[in-house]
């Protein structure tokens, strides 16, 4: 697999619109599998999965997030208010209701390092998403806890992220990235990695 | 690539036993290349990267480590405790000083969602470590802030995990994983998948 993992990665990009194309229900099964095999915190597997796919429900949570969204923005501080401007993003998610799919990923906060094994694991499943054609967004809900009482979950599983999952047809570019020398050092952190790359 | 992410990660296994095999630097590099192709938090891309080879920084991280590791261990809870005494791990990490590159990831928690987003891309990390028949654990030392002065990190950038890159000789079985039908819902947290999975 010569560089495969690589080339999956960096054509991956987040999508906010989906097209009504029907997806295979085993590749979200699929997506799952690949999450249940992360390693955890003390091995506990903190991770709670939910496929979402009835309208209602979705509606519903569509109404609650975006309610939530409102506040969100109106609150946001500047910067990020300036990129969210610039990116185009508003509190309006219809991707909760267009992506055939919802995937909603909570954690157990009563388990060590809930929130980090899990969010590892988001990092396997955004890989298989992009493996099977598919995409979605990482979307984060602002209050998660107004959420809980459609999902009926127990107030000690944190939704972490819902993932709307379809086929793009969003023609927005992939986000810059910075560079590995930017963000990487060589054993401490006054050294960057651009003086070392080649003297091994 | 039929399956392939699949097979990758279901062969996956933490490994804590190293030997003293070269590893080719651009491996690690190859590790980084791909963490810095996640989507993160606004594209905020908190994520920074230290690859650490130096023998004298690895003896002296390792020393601070076990010297929080035994705090650690004299004050976890009955639970863990047990655990961590089923699975023989202690104190001791020779791991930081066995396997020939450690790589320090650090989130800058000035930015939204940094620790979620850097774990998200432990994740992409973790695959291509396998990817390369490599091995690691995600370890994660248990004061971090007791650390900095020998990174010479700054204070908002948080180490989230030390990975010790290497060959693996650790003989340990993977940790057993829960199915997908105990951990997945569908629609309501009451509902379990199993009794869908084959009715759509």
């Amino acid at each position: 697999m010569k560089n495969e993992l690589l080339d999956l990665v960096t054509k991956r990009k987040t999508a906010r619109i989906f097209d009504n194309r029907e997806v295979n229900f085993e590749d979200i099964l699929y997506c799952i599998k690949l999450a249940i095999q992360a390693p955890s915190g003390a091995n506990r597997q903190p991770w709670r999965f939910m496929i979402i796919d009835d309208p209602i429900i979705r509606k519903k949570l569509r109404e609650k997030c975006e309610e939530q969204e409102k506040i969100f923005h109106e609150n946001v501080n500047a910067e990020l208010k300036k990129w969210f401007r610039s990116k185009k993003i508003m509190w309006l998610k219809p991707h909760l209701t267009a992506a055939p799919y919802l995937l909603a990923i909570f954690s157990d906060q009563n388990m060590v390092y809930a929130t980090e094994s899990t969010w590892l694991t988001i990092g396997y499943i955004l890989i298989g998403i992009e493996e099977k054609s598919l995409s979605t967004v990482t979307y984060t809900p602002p209050n998660p806890d107004a959420l809980r009482e459609i999902f009926g979950s127990p107030k000690n599983y944190k939704l972490e992220t819902i993932l709307p999952i379809g086929y793009s047809v969003d023609t927005k570019q992939k986000e810059e990235r910075q560079s590995i020398e930017t963000l990487t050092y060589r054993n401490q952190w006054s050294e960057k990695i651009n003086k070392n790359v080649n003297q091994h």
